[in-house]
């Protein structure tokens, strides 16, 4: 198994479905963000999370690179970071071009839900603080990710399996999610 | 701010929404056809606009490299251009690799509307001449913009945005505009 | 005209409509996936198609590439293969870049149908063996390969042609098809 990311927009789910997946192999998993944070750090670029944003695009961009080529080395890993990260500015390319040539993943999951459901998952979950997301616009988000996955799977080859995560049926996701890491 | 490219299809109004939303803004509006053509001049390969079909296609090619390459440098500067074009062959990406490596744009914006709605803002205007599309083929084309805008995104990191143009709207439409150009 | 690739999902009739529409023109027709075959013959790689998914993921890539090379310099060729396939590890893109940049095509045929038809056809043809997909999955599998085929064509400029190939109807899809091939 090489390496497999794991895409999901907030409120999905896409955590629990695929460590529950992964349960009793050798598998690893990291997060995308954290291993960039740690080498920004130990580049002294930064001292915390909180002074990512400050960098310039270039030296984001840099830091991407680094990453993807760390994590792209590893074996039996799973990459859990986002297809998009919808911004003011529209929605971001999580895995553009120069961290797709490091990072050659040969498998794409995107884990959905209704997008009602995931209104509502996010409407209890009390930590967050930002203007919720409509209906449509949830919806709009899952079809942009659809989009965004292809196009990486064209520059790499990468299967892209969509699993559904939806409200009690966890175990039904997990089956949907066992062919890809086996 | 760098290139920021506005997209979307006939009818859409996308020219209106962004002219707004930079108001009083030290920004620049470039067409990226007008300015092919006037390259195309300059380099006597044209005498007028209808002369471009006639173009190879390699010939077209050099001058969507050569265009992108000029409006690549300029800042501040609002491209209006197509995600794709509607042609008997079907959908021509309006921003293929070629152009992206040039242009290098920051954000892609789509605007977008109802498909009925631009149905019927196609039936008022008595200068549109062809076959008017169906309210279906209205939405496939703004679904396979969507996707085409996510592919040219993987290419540049460029983020996506869709703003939507709804009749009797247009301020709800400039302020989802204004955070890409700020 | 150059290389043209026709796709489609299973049950989608697209061989018989891009037969059709070629009818009496000096066109040849190519199954990408035989002419592999009949390469990793040559090389003795296999002896049969059922050898064929033994081949190792670098193997089957180098023989992409030899395929496409191939093809893509003959003249006047539709090239009948997938946008994706469906895998139990998601869905695989048929025309990978190292396929695309050798390929070279000018026009990406995507036949389509209602997904209750696609469903229906299927459930009539004795010879599936597999556990059906719902119309559902149907439809989500036209809609990534919308995706994949916008992917494409932006690294390619191929432009993307959906012909719809409804019930009883296949004269409509055949003159949808026609501006393609001419």
């Amino acid at each position: 198994m090489g390496v497999i990311v794991v895409t999901g927009i907030p409120g999905v789910g896409k955590t629990t479905v695929m460590q529950k997946a992964a349960e009793g192999m050798d598998i690893s998993f990291v997060t995308f963000g954290s291993v960039m944070i740690d080498i920004a750090k130990e580049l002294k670029l930064v001292k915390d999370r909180d002074e990512m944003r400050k960098l310039s695009l270039e030296q984001q961009k840099q830091l991407q690179i680094k990453t993807a080529g760390k994590v792209g080395k590893m074996k039996n890993v799973i990459v859990d970071t986002h297809c998009t990260v919808k911004t003011p500015k529209g929605y971001m390319p999580g895995l553009p071009e120069w961290v797709l040539k490091e990072l050659q993943p040969t498998a794409i999951v995107i884990v959905e839900a209704d997008p009602q459901e995931i209104y509502n998952r996010r409407a209890k979950d009390t930590t967050r603080d930002r203007d919720p997301d409509t209906v449509e616009k949830i919806m709009e988000h899952q079809m942009m990710n659809r989009a965004a996955a292809m196009s990486y799977a064209t520059l790499t080859g990468a299967t892209v399996k969509i699993v559904y995560n939806h409200d009690n049926a966890l175990d039904v996701a997990v089956k949907e999610a066992e062919p890809v890491i086996q």
